[in-house]
């Protein structure tokens, strides 16, 4: 089976590419460190054309980030691995790459040792069994001068030594800052413990509490009882296929594509043969924390461009993440030397039934056809230190495709004196502060229906039809009216209209006379709260509107632009969507940014319970008809299910 | 087993009711017609008393509605049946009450024999096997001195006998009224065939075309091959058990109550024990279409308060609405003579998992901590007509509680010229016309947190401190606004500022130091679009706004008040929300106003895939953590998931 031009990078591919680099820079594998080796995308009418016109297929190539040790430039390479070579190697000036796990376990390391923070820990008179803990967290910008990179590291202690003691229930006054090259202690803060922004005047002792645990061997006995087992069976096994790395479902298609950045990527995603999205994405996510205490003004995460959904993904087994029928899908991902390392499992996918998908009961004679709602569920979590985010594609049989996002994981906690509150946040166990914050996503889509390149955002309103007593005397008419999007840029929803957005061609629907069509059922969001001056806003401008619209061009994938490590100015949609181009029937991008503002409770913690957010890419006027009235209708025969006892209930109907 | 307060009547109860009536008014039951015969339920103060302090039982009674065959006015009995008596009648002058089964069925027989629709009829020329159907519609008000008993029929043709031919997809141009006490035609409309309001000189007949289908009879083999079964098991049983109509499972606890209005009504939900919801229930529903061309104005159904929930459930079987182990619960309704009807299923209730409930990675060695979501669904499908609801309330071991709304069935069809487009929909079908409309619903939630009868309803809104330079340098701050709210009345939502409503009482969680409270996450509608002068707005007032507030009263439950049909003006929220009464701290309702705009699609055409929504009630500040932190951890012994062969896959990872 012949690689697909947008499959992930093998592990040989990864060799290759590592390998060709050191040749070709002329220095050992001792003088350079890999961070990042990942797909460089074919462009996208090089890709067409190889899919569907029998063009070449494009050449394999590797997007490398890496560090000469000697320096501390972020280098980028550009290696084709079907014909061995570095075709470019360049460095973007000021630009601070991903964190990697190496320099994270060295700066991890640093901090614990250095004499500095030991002698702080020590003035805290921890009990001696504590363990002290430490996440370095990427450096939120708050000087556009800062050229170093840092890390600003947040410590907690953990007093017992179960794998899964709760690392974040005991949150240390101090935040030390480390230079991520140097190793050097850059400075070393001590954290706010109340509203009054004085500090005391020097570091006082713990304040003995229990920490919150989640962990099922700290807690014991401590469970309930009466949970009992529910297990999924398809007998016939699953319904879907895989080859390489195509899968086909239930007249669905797609490549599933995977990138350390991203996690799972759809590409090429087709219904009953017909194309609908060239490439499905989540693009970004970011955390700003609406608490100005020095340093929480710096805390604003980019999962994505920082961290990464792939490079943080959970390595999946049987039992936790699915119930069923299970496949899974590995990732790579490099050694600072640039070997290849093998990610296990660390996307599943499985069959979910979702209850019913479509009814209709004759209520002349009882006569019911039901049709029930299964779907595909192709899933990762990345696990961002203490968060958690589950990314779900999810596919129906009505061709609706959702992009399911569920937030858990620990909340971000900080140290607060026992007694106090801040208007920043909610204590959610004794001495701990859990900040609110926004989390904003951008999804980003592609569309090429029916293999059309060229398509149309547009929305739909609903507008009362007022004062046409001829028209409409009874005053109850409302209209659609349709507006094109014809200039890149940020839009809004507006609920009162029901503005819905959505993507068409210039194909006509026989049945209904309208375009060809796929609407966003969005994930109506408050955007950010930070203004336009502020760092917050200047790095991810995508999280100030809803809906953005751009022209396509190879390369445009992520929402704040490539850099977003301790970036100062968004090198993404901000640029993109300034550009004076036409968008209407061109190749478009829909991105949509959704999210949720939170605000902690004491049920978010040890471990919150997923908050779940849902969108949807839905056909309008693309089929002649319901796309599952050929699913098989639901039957007892095929169902199995069982009858609960009625016993005690007859006297109660 | 004792008889719950707030339980259904039983068959026997219905009984009495109908029989003590009888006797009572002194007339036999050839002379009365019973319509609904429903628990009158007693008054929270009297219940509340019995439940929680050891005060005595209240009496059981029934509130009916019957009309005297001599007379066309609605009455209303309340008639005690502990002891067996009645205790008032009476009858609210110029209302209708729902409609019942008979009158519908009285009214179509009159129609489909009545010599000037069959001569109508006849212009069509339909084929000779063809079936002509009937739909009487409940008659929206246009004329506010109109004192008749009026449906609207719409009517149709099948060409098949099969039990499940589509009675929607061969709208006939002709639209009668009937008087349904008369059961005299008071007009024979014909219906417009395209955006020109003139009609034909005469009626045309038919334009051939073929049906669109669902029945599986009918389309034979053109079903997907490859859906294979997807089976649940619950070796142990499932984890609910249920004592009369007391349902408990995984900390929660309620009184599965149910009426022939609303269908299935939690009352006294508790979790852990601690009381939560006095009454939890689908309030009203209705659905203005934006056609103005006559009839169609008239179009507006209210199906809780016209046809009820209850009364249109469907009968379930296993292996339709649920997969799993699965418990019934039935209901009662009352024939013409006031013969008790036992309506078996008419509630399921199952378990589901719904994927991971929360999960966390320690990243330093990789273990997790998963525990799955698993729900436990009560539910029920109305069939109203061509329409189909699933409402559900859905509880989860996060403490949560949502209520999710399916809209499925058929949209309501309407013949159109084949060619031709109007701006009121869309053509969905050869010849067949779907009309945009609205669905709202009106959820109300009667709350006492802690068993307190005194709660408030308050909003949280998030607001950037903006120009406070001293606090906020950074210009990343924001705070949490909290707005109690003190007068009924009805509310907007502000997804700007993430305005979110929560019902509180005036206990303090002492770890958060935060009031108790259950915060409502809102489904984000567009409201009614008609104006404030339209019988659609003046009807249901409810659909004006998305949040109301009330002061609790006995029998206030209904949104747009008790009788809807033919209404003129709204009796409910319109009334209840004008009182000038303190809310703050006091025994108040929260009720919720959401829906959709339906745009149709030839999609949703012959039955639409399921929309749906799902509003939720979660706790904040109510719990001292994770209510889900006891729940035994996702393990494969217990799910016993299966790995899928890896088979051709290695190659791609």
């Amino acid at each position: 089976m012949a690689t697909h031009p947008l499959d992930p990078l093998t592990v040989e591919e990864v060799r290759v590419a590592s390998q060709t680099l050191v040749k070709q820079v002329g220095c050992g594998t001792n003088e350079i460190r890999f961070k990042v080796v990942d797909l460089a995308e074919p462009p996208k009418d090089l890709t067409l054309r190889h899919l569907h016109h029998h063009g070449p297929a494009p050449d394999r190539k590797a997007r490398v980030y890496y560090h000469l040790k000697t320096g501390q430039s972020l280098l980028i390479a550009i290696v084709n691995v079907t014909n061995p070579q570095v075709e470019k190697t360049y460095h973007v000036p000021d630009s601070q790459g991903p964190v990697d796990w190496i320099e994270f376990e060295l700066v991890n390391r640093a901090c614990l040792a250095h004499p500095e923070v030991k002698a702080e820990v020590a003035k805290l008179k921890l009990p001696p069994h504590a363990r002290v803990l430490n996440d370095p967290w990427a450096f939120g910008t708050d000087d556009a001068k800062e050229r170093r990179r840092l890390f600003q590291c947040y410590m907690y202690a953990a007093l017992s030594d179960d794998d899964e003691a709760n690392h974040y229930s005991l949150p240390l006054p101090l935040a030390p800052v480390f230079d991520a090259h140097t190793l050097e202690l850059v400075d070393l803060q001590r954290l706010p413990m109340g509203t009054n922004d004085a500090l005391d005047a020097e570091t006082q002792p713990w304040d003995p509490v229990q920490p919150v645990e989640y962990s099922a061997n700290i807690l014991g006995d401590a469970f309930r009882k009466d949970l009992k087992p529910l297990q999924i069976a398809q007998p016939d096994g699953p319904c879907f296929s895989i080859a390489g790395r195509r899968v086909e479902w239930q007249k669905w298609s797609f490549q599933l594509g995977w990138t350390l950045r991203e996690g799972p990527v759809l590409h090429d995603v087709r219904y009953d043969g017909r194309p609908l999205f060239y490439r499905v994405s989540m693009s970004e996510m970011t955390v700003p924390y609406g608490d100005p205490r020095s340093p929480y003004h710096r805390k604003q995460a980019f999962d994505l461009g920082d961290s990464g959904f792939g490079l943080t993904s959970n390595s999946l087994s049987l039992g936790c993440d699915c119930l069923g029928h299970i496949a899974y899908f590995g990732g790579v991902h490099v050694s600072g030397d640039g070997t290849p390392v093998v990610m296990t499992n660390v996307v599943c996918m499985h069959e979910v039934d979702d209850g019913i998908g479509w009814k209709h009961t004759n209520f002349r004679n009882g006569k019911s056809s039901v049709v029930r709602d299964r779907q595909l569920v192709v899933q990762c979590t990345a696990t961002v230190a203490n968060y958690e985010y589950i990314l779900a594609f999810v596919l129906d049989q009505a061709a609706n495709l959702h992009v399911d996002v569920r937030a858990t994981g620990i909340v971000s906690t900080m140290p607060i004196r026992r007694g106090l509150q801040v208007p920043w946040g909610t204590v959610v166990a004794p001495g701990v502060l859990a900040v609110n914050h926004q989390h904003i996503f951008c999804l980003r889509v592609d569309p090429y229906l029916d293999g059309d390149q060229k398509n149309t955002i547009a929305y739909d309103e609903c507008i009362p039809v007022l004062d046409e007593p001829e028209l409409d005397p009874f005053g109850c008419a409302f209209r659609v009216r349709t507006t094109a999007i014809e200039k890149p840029g940020g839009y809004d929803l507006d609920l009162a209209k029901n503005r819905t957005y959505k993507i068409t061609n210039e194909r006509i629907n026989p049945v209904s006379g309208k375009p060809h069509g796929y609407k966003l059922h969005a994930v109506p969001s408050q955007m950010l709260m930070m203004g336009p001056e502020t760092f917050n806003y200047r790095r991810g401008v995508f999280t100030s509107k809803p809906i953005w619209v751009t022209r396509y061009r190879d390369d445009e994938l992520w929402a704040s632009g490539e850099f977003t490590n301790q970036s100062r100015e968004d090198s993404g949609i901000a640029l993109w969507s300034a550009r004076d181009e036409p968008v209407k029937n061109e190749d478009v991008v829909l991105w949509h940014s959704f999210g949720v503002t939170h605000i902690t409770r004491p049920e978010d913690f040890p471990v919150m319970p997923a908050e779940k957010m849902s969108v949807a890419l839905k056909p309008v006027n693309f089929f002649e008809q319901n796309p599952s009235n050929d699913v098989p209708r639901s039957s007892q025969s095929l169902n199995k299910s069982t009858l609960v006892a009625a016993c005690c209930r007859e006297s109660r109907i």
